[in-house]
């Protein structure tokens, strides 16, 4: 005898009521067994997508999906835990430094992270580059590495929320993706379920994000916020301009490379700028309060966290990187200033250079990407190199330049420039 | 190379947008075909049934429909024909006396019939009760049943609408079946495809019909109306109460039993009154119009009609029914005016006690249903039967006995009672 049965889950949120704990406890718990068909549940989504959701069911259905598989436990760590999450940007590499640099500065940080789909990368496609590394580790050695070097990032196990796993492939595949409830529950269930202490939403806002409005985003985030802090998570978000891509470079081995610099020292101002604010809210939320993470990457501290984390995980932190076999220069269209550059643009170019898939299935080439030398306010010259492309087969230069066309505005010298602010807003 | 995608197709209707004609063909192909999954096209079904379709679109969709496979031509017949479709309601057993009168009228009538679901019964369900009587007949035999006997109540082949009949099974798992773009469609195309002259539609209006409300039923009627006109078919569309049910009797050999009643000249009076405005509507459609079928049904030729399609069928018009094993009597609770008997409660108790099936796999009971011994507005006396219960299995009395609490009312004699019109309206 069950409780309830599909078709009285479906009609409810399809007539707008709200779904009761028991409807939603039954469906997730169905679906992850089975029971419940996948023609079922995107009809569902999508009557979810259309008709919303409150607080109190969004909130009942990330535990449902919590429920649905193990919760790991960092209670035995010599060390608080904190770990940001980013909604997926063009050139985002923050992960990359900022883990490494906050463990450094004595907080554990588990980041369990994903691969790349469509124009956004993958921070697993982007260490993949490293020559040995290894994404996959059992929860025994994610631990022992958290406690030797404070630092971890790789794929997330089979066991945690399989019913959020379940439900991700099928919404990709059904135009059910862009659903507040949908993404907000998706992303802190993992989040829960992990087990970290402290939590910083990097949301981000933009043509290159999937929130293009700061409305969105802002409703996106309060709603991860509150689905966090009412799970005993401290959690923060802060909304970050994706209208430009991070950094110089958006790929794998050549992102991996900005990170490294960043860590050195140097890199892209924004990078490090963006790093060094969510370190301060994973260190504030994991209650550490009197480090100062640009004291700690400028002591080379954090550079070090890094390469023992990259060699914890089999990779070789000196090793040469892959470098694309072909490369093709974008040059300046005039003398002047550039005042935009399109993350959709760019993420694109990226992607059909072979930097990202278009499938869960395909492999991404280490070393194909978008490599920009110029950011808006910057002066530039006609001829000069604005962009270079890169990539291992030449027949993916013409669409990545389709991609392109329209991407990027280049006016007279002396044109007045005014920068977006990076970090938008704070939550929580 | 594909013309569209699915998600493409989805996120459109999703997202308000109007399907483009050739986003819908591709759609109803590919889903045919098997390109485009049941969880998409699901996801789909939910976005229409909640944004809906304009009319433009609706009827591209039903055009799609009728394409995915062959179309029957009843061009050869030496008379018109000449259809009737019913929205489904509880007791309507109207089928089965009027596919023989219009006939006996002069209009052959190709009626492809299906078997019932949930609440309402299937007209093949109940022809089924009459020993040796078998539903399937080829186009070939149905032709030439049509020019012998003028009248046809067969199921429809596979190759009619095959779009139609993936989907119909998909919508009633999904939720989805209560849109008013996919009920017309998915009637419509069969009925267009099917290549009869003129059509009649029932629409049903009331508790036991999916139409609750007379603003919603007027809408589909008219979408139907409008489609079958557009694509060359001459429809009409009745507007019927559903809130009680039709005539004494629920279920599948009763419900012969009271259709031979009414060919012999008798029988419940709405039964007959809806049966002759139904032919009435048929004959003006077929354009005969000087022929009374009251008069055909009164001279015994109707009957005659009866008895000759149920034998080029294998069944045996003269043979005994089926009668269920075990029966329980339900009395009257006081002395008075019965002044409401439900449709969906009588529907559920006659589905309950075995009339109807909860899956399509599942068997029914030629025996089964329920008979009332009164309608509104009769007299009742404490006491004495007021509706009988009839199984082959009694440890389904109770949960029949359960969906008939509340279902009726009996006021004090004397009470005045004013009969609903059983046509609430005409459209076309």
């Amino acid at each position: 005898m069950t409780l309830h049965d599909a078709v009285e889950v479906i009609l409810a949120k399809r007539d707008g009521a709200t779904l009761s704990d028991s409807q939603i406890d039954w469906v997730i718990d169905a679906y992850t067994r089975g029971e419940v068909a996948d023609e079922q549940m995107s009809a569902l989504a999508m009557a979810i997508l259309l008709n919303g959701m409150d607080r109190a069911e969004i909130a009942r259905w990330t535990g449902a999906m919590i429920a649905s598989g193990e919760r790991m436990d960092f209670g035995s760590l010599s060390r608080p835990t904190a770990d940001k999450h980013s909604t997926g940007g063009v050139g985002d590499k923050i992960t990359l430094p900022l883990a490494p640099l906050v463990a450094a500065c004595g907080v554990a940080v588990p980041q369990l992270s994903g691969r790349g789909l469509g124009h956004t990368g993958g921070t697993l496609d982007k260490l993949e580059a490293i020559p040995g590394w290894r994404a996959a580790l059992s929860n025994d050695e994610m631990l022992a590495q958290l406690e030797s070097v404070g630092a971890v990032i790789c794929a997330a196990g089979d066991g945690l929320a399989p019913a959020d796993k379940k439900l991700y492939a099928l919404r990709d595949v059904t135009g059910t993706v862009e659903a507040i409830p949908l993404i907000a529950s998706s992303i802190m269930s993992k989040k829960i379920a992990e087990g970290t202490g402290a939590l910083v939403l990097d949301v981000k806002v933009g043509t290159g994000a999937f929130m293009k409005d700061l409305d969105k985003a802002r409703e996106l985030a309060e709603t991860m916020v509150a689905l966090g802090t009412d799970a005993g998570v401290r959690t923060v978000a802060l909304l970050t301009d994706m209208s430009t891509p991070l950094g110089l470079t958006a790929g794998n081995a050549i992102e991996v490379a900005e990170s490294v610099e960043v860590l050195a020292g140097g890199g892209p101002a924004d990078v490090v700028e963006l790093t060094l604010a969510l370190a301060r809210e994973m260190l504030a939320g994991a209650g550490v309060t009197d480090v100062d993470p640009a004291d700690v990457l400028a002591s080379g501290r954090a550079m070090d966290a890094w390469r023992a984390m990259i060699s914890a995980q089999g990779g070789d932190p000196s090793a040469k990187l892959p470098v694309a076999r072909e490369s093709h220069v974008v040059a300046a269209p005039s003398t002047g200033v550039l005042t935009r550059l399109d993350a959709m643009a760019v993420g694109l170019a990226a992607w059909r250079l072979g930097a990202g898939r278009a499938r869960k299935e395909d492999p991404v080439q280490a070393g194909a990407g978008v490599v920009w030398h110029a950011r808006p306010g910057d002066q530039v010259t006609e001829g000069q190199p604005l962009l270079t492309l890169l990539t291992d087969e030449p027949a993916r230069f013409d669409r990545a330049l389709a991609s392109l066309e329209g991407g990027y505005d280049v006016a007279p010298a002396g044109t007045p420039y005014t920068p977006t602010p990076l970090v938008l807003d704070r939550i929580g």
